[in-house]
């Protein structure tokens, strides 16, 4: 039974609107799960190992609920497009390029070194097409420390030859050789942190075909699902006309198994444009809803109604959309989240209140990490995600709060230069 | 006549729509105006010092059309908070603090300091009502090298006693105090990047007594003006009750005369609810906008018609209204103006196109720097500020564009670790 504790001013969510916060407290771990947050250490832990953080804050670990990795490198250029354009403009040619690993190494070379750095300690990651490149991605993952969950992507339709794949029989056969080989890495111990998720692109990339050869496959392996759900009004459009009896684009998925309800978790990005119906389906499924607000900016989707989705109860993290998104911070998502609630109250709907910071907050740390389980928050029997942020470079002619402190760094930080430590399930990440 | 050149990587705008670019092109200097970027030196410049920033970018420094120095001690805390519960909760107790003249001191150092490191090299600055803190502000900025327009601000009503002047004739009174004294600085050669400007906070804050007060000053002085217009729905039905004579809020200034039109310039931010009639006047006036895109999406303002302004022929700057925005850096209100340009296609008016990342930087270079004279290009004629990049710590597996990579900036830095020079009309600024 390994123990140690955190001491510095730990701040973690109790519920949506309660952020807890305690100055010069500890944290407990023992076997990598939270034993609660408390003044002062217990009898039977007085011989504990103490990690002394000071005065910087100690939060939960992050999860990102939806980016992808080979975008990582065009990462805030092309800006300039709407989504149908940017796919075929930007983000195709560039995801083409991981067919050759040595790309492939150098550009998730890069990537998984700032997921390391920043506050992210659980992911859903796209990967593409390639098999091997996305073998490469985990493994680079793996070395990370954090705890991902990465899919090869499956697309056989509306996509250019140089990324796509023939058909769906391939594209079934690939996923499962690529299953089958993560599945040995796993046996045999070589990887712990990473896992796969089953990962139709979006509807317009996938014949019907290929979307019932997932379900078996999903079937077969009880895995997770990550796709892309009503980003778009032009994808709306689209997804009506490749689907003409499905009700709505959630529909699509679900008439082929792939939307939630069979106690596999799944996750849809977006959901800007989900209406009553949908949000219904999403509700019954358990389906979680990765809400990526820079993204849905950049590529003039427009403002999800995230606070509707909240009051009637479905379930929401952030995703940073890398790059439609153009940085893995999730204190940027937080803060950006909150933003567009803002201009949606203003300029769409005034009956439903902005997100409040405590809100924004929730959703990056136990919002999002209840995808992994319980993550997310220091609470007992928390597996123990937590990043300790120095806050120094931040200069103040006078003291501030707690909570003062934990949003300026969330409005300001890059996402790196603040981190001081982390630990994933109790493992102290060397950064 | 002192001459040199800066060599690099040159990216500046010559006209809203056009992002000019030159590898390892010559920015010539002399006498701390530009010369013109050029492919090779003219021959009557080969003996000139030519500074090499090899593979670096070299834009030229930006402005910052309004923002306030006192409320950057609580940057990126409160944001839970409209416009007029933010002022009396947040912004006024802060701005009492600086009657006290060794926090002033201390705050407007860590002000100075993140200016001077930061791309901004023109500004117009609000200071408190205090006249002595004023005069530590202006010395501090002066410090910098970086230029900036700095105000006393002049505000006699509708606010805590702890931060409201007696009477219009008091606030008149230490405003000629205060500007005899920056007067004599400058006439001594003290002085000579700071000057001053006329700060009426905003129509609520000021009687009409004090108004009159400050046309007489302005009369005398020829100062330019500062001031705040149509930023929230609660203000501009507050300015009305205030002043029902008013046809509209910009009216309100018009009828004391200070609403440009007299030589003066006059940069009023926000904008964000502006009609036709104030646009017309604006127009007319000469009176530039300062576009706050994160404050209006903080104070949940709405989103400034910058289109709209744009093909009105309107003039425009970039403002980062620290704090109602939550960071001085001008290439987060680039992202930030582009961001809420496109959501206010998708939300309000698919008639206004989105800004175009060259469009964005056009408004933080040339836009706003039109406000100070010729400054914000590398266009011959044009006052010599340049700011040097380094992006090398965005890591690529590929080359990028200069514009990818200008654009990829602006979009992930913290608006200082990217600063490796700066120049501010030729002078180079010790970071």
């Amino acid at each position: 039974m390994k123990r140690f504790a955190l001491k510095g001013t730990i701040c973690y969510s109790a519920s949506l609107q309660e952020l807890k916060v305690l100055e010069q407290g500890y944290l407990l771990c023992e076997d990598g799960v939270s034993r609660g947050v408390v003044e002062k250490l217990p009898g039977d832990w007085a011989d504990c190992e103490v990690r002394d953080y000071g005065n910087r804050l100690i939060i939960p670990g992050m999860s990102d609920l939806h980016m992808h990795a080979p975008q990582y490198t065009f990462r805030g250029t092309g800006m300039d497009l709407e989504l149908l354009d940017w796919l075929n403009q930007e983000t195709f040619p560039e995801e083409a390029r991981y067919g050759d690993l040595d790309y492939a190494d150098r550009a998730y070379t890069i990537f998984a070194e700032n997921m390391k750095r920043g506050a992210t300690t659980r992911a859903c990651i796209f990967g593409t097409l390639h098999r091997e490149a996305t073998e490469l991605l985990m493994e680079k993952l793996e070395q990370t420390g954090i705890r991902a969950m990465v899919g090869k992507v499956n697309m056989d339709r509306n996509s250019p030859d140089i990324l796509r794949e023939r058909d769906a029989k391939e594209s079934a056969e690939d996923t499962k050789v690529w299953l089958r080989e993560v599945a040995e890495k796993r046996a045999s111990g070589q990887w712990t942190h990473v896992e796969p998720i089953l990962t139709p692109r979006f509807i317009p990339s996938c014949t019907d075909e290929l979307m019932r050869e997932l379900k078996r496959i999903q079937t077969e392996y009880r895995l997770p699902v990550q796709s892309h759900l009503s980003e778009n009004f032009g994808e709306i459009g689209w997804v009506k006309e490749l689907c003409p009896d499905s009700k709505f684009y959630g529909d699509a998925y679900d008439q082929f198994g792939l939307f939630g309800g069979d106690g596999c978790p799944t996750v849809m990005a977006h959901c800007v444009h989900s209406g009553e119906e949908e949000q219904q389906l999403m509700k019954e499924r358990g389906v979680w809803v990765a809400h990526c607000p820079q993204s849905n900016t950049n590529l003039s989707s427009g403002i999800a109604p995230i606070r509707e989705y909240l009051d009637k109860g479905l379930k929401v993290g952030l995703g940073s959309d890398v790059a439609g998104g153009s940085t893995e911070s999730i204190f940027r998502a937080i803060t950006d989240a909150i933003q567009v609630s803002k201009l949606r109250w203003r300029l769409v709907d005034e009956t439903r209140k902005p997100l409040t910071f405590a809100e924004g907050f929730y959703l990056a740390t136990k919002g999002g990490g209840s995808f992994f389980g319980k993550v997310g928050s220091f609470e007992e029997g928390y597996e123990l995600d937590a990043v300790v942020l120095d806050d120094s470079s931040f200069k103040s002619p006078r003291p501030l709060t707690p909570e003062q402190r934990l949003e300026r760094i969330c409005y300001l930080t890059d996402g790196i230069s603040q981190i001081a430590a982390k630990y994933v399930a109790g493992e102290n990440v060397q950064l």
